[in-house]
């Protein structure tokens, strides 16, 4: 769960006094989210969600964020827009954090992922894709193949801790991606979300009404987009891959954005980067789990289950969509 | 009921292909409204309402309403955000006119109206007001004093046709306000909405969530934008005014901006002012009622219980809030 800074109701008030969004009526903690506290606000002019920017999101790197946001929001993707203050600013301090106000967006998450829910999916990224390729801010993928390498770096030692031969597997399938991954370069790039998981995805009467949390958006391959939404949608369970699935989403995806057969025979390979990422990622998060923080430190095992599956898979029927 | 020019759906498709909104589902008349054409439109990526300026909109004006509402918007007030297309356009051609999409906002007018609206009507007017006070294009009240008596003009000989002695009782009125409006002129001025009537705010569960229509919004005396909610807000019938209501909407507006007393002193004349400027355009759409068109008229003669209400009662209770 979120909420690892406490707000103050009348640290609260006075940020709001700032803002032309009334008076305070409630402040909510918001429990799901791992990276940033959030809070659900309501004013007498509405609700807004308030976020506090945690350390791993990097101060230089919000205004990318926030302009994303405001871009897309202004081309009709149905992301938070991110609110100014009286005299305009979008980013604020408080609690000694960067801070911003955000417009409220209806739905929830899904709990039960069904193929019509893949291929909105699949469509809000190609349109998000579509919708950023004149946004002109760039930020690089700190979580691709360099950073992925400074993650295996970070971990080595400990890996089998987790699970045994895990750091054998890890190793050889880095080795693996940086012979490969070389050749992904040439591939249309974007700015991509990188992190378009359903808990991200908001929808109301299985409609999708709602597309959150930008903080790992950068640019890369827009393909390597579709792989993370292949990992965190298409699995029924770690061993089990719903390929009705797969292709709705894929599907949806093409009816906005059509890949190329360059990026659709790269897919497999952008699978298993996808899948490595969040594996890295969580075991570092496990290995370095901060005691006191509520942190639900979500299972890095879940990946290793989903990369083998890509291993073992060349997922035929992705050349035949 | 509005929904003067059919869109045929290949045009509104053709226009779509413009945004990143994504396919069209579905599109809807929308048949409130009396001055533009508005569809609501359902596409992959959600609701949006597509909107037709019709010849009542001048288009010189429009860049005003559409930057007022992307203003207002950013800064949080729960107005329609103006979605631009993939060249960064808002305003586009449809059907020989001038069109814009909008994001879709949730909540529907209130049908039956308590105090508790009013307030926050009253709140929400009041951060309008403050939030727009560094809104640098301006636009003239073209529905002031000049623009009433242009209208007495062009329906003088025909106004005792609509009811007995209402050209004497007109003429008399705006001799009062010419009189008058002049001391009024030193009030604080800014962005004034001009018409927020309850058909033009949404609530949602009784919250207030939503403010539309920014088709007469222009730079005015503030007070003047309260004086026209009091007439709309504050009447049960337009013979039964409620003074609870009243209060209930000065009090939340000046939760957020207090009146001066300068301001609460001009509010019986202001409030006359807009019951005229109510009664006189109901009374021109009246006589000059377009034959084909569904447009259901207005009852001018509500404006006049209204007006005569004002002139009748000292409203000493404004004064002692």
């Amino acid at each position: 769960m979120a909420v690892y800074t406490k707000v103050p109701r009348p640290a609260l008030e006075k940020l709001l006094s700032g803002y032309e969004l009334g008076r305070l009526v409630s402040m909510h903690e918001i429990l799901e989210g791992v990276e940033n506290t959030n809070y659900l606000i309501v004013t007498s002019s509405g609700k807004y969600i308030l976020t506090l920017y945690e350390k791993r999101v990097k101060r230089e790197d919000l205004p990318f964020f926030i302009e994303l946001m405001r871009h897309g929001a202004l081309k009709g993707i149905p992301c938070p827009l991110p609110l100014a203050d009286r005299n305009g600013e979008i980013l604020q301090t408080l609690r000694e954090r960067p801070a911003a106000i955000v417009r409220f967006l209806n739905g929830e998450m899904t709990t039960a992922i069904t193929p019509a829910h893949c291929r909105q999916v699949g469509e809000a990224l190609a349109h998000f894709h579509r919708a950023t390729q004149d946004f002109e801010p760039r930020r690089a993928n700190a979580l691709s193949l360099a950073g992925w390498e400074k993650l295996v770096s970070a971990c080595e030692s400990r890996v089998d801790q987790v699970a045994p031969g895990l750091a054998e597997m890890i190793t050889g399938e880095l080795s693996y991606l940086k012979e490969h991954w070389q050749k992904a370069k040439v591939l249309p790039q974007g700015v991509i979300h990188a992190d378009l998981f359903p808990d991200n995805v908001f929808f109301e009467n299985d409609k999708l009404c709602g597309l959150i949390d930008f903080y790992f958006s950068c640019n890369d391959l827009l393909a390597y987009d579709l792989a993370v939404c292949v990992n965190s949608w298409c699995f029924e369970d770690e061993k089990t891959f719903s390929h009705d699935r797969m292709e709705a989403l894929i599907s949806g995806y093409e009816s906005g954005r059509p890949l190329s057969e360059a990026e659709r025979e790269a897919l497999p390979l952008l699978l298993r980067g996808a899948a490595l990422r969040f594996l890295l990622t969580r075991l570092y998060d496990k290995l370095n789990h901060p005691l006191g923080t509520m942190v639900k430190v979500k299972d890095p095992l879940e990946y290793r289950g989903k990369l083998l599956f890509f291993r073992n898979n060349s997922l035929t029927r992705i050349q035949a969509a």
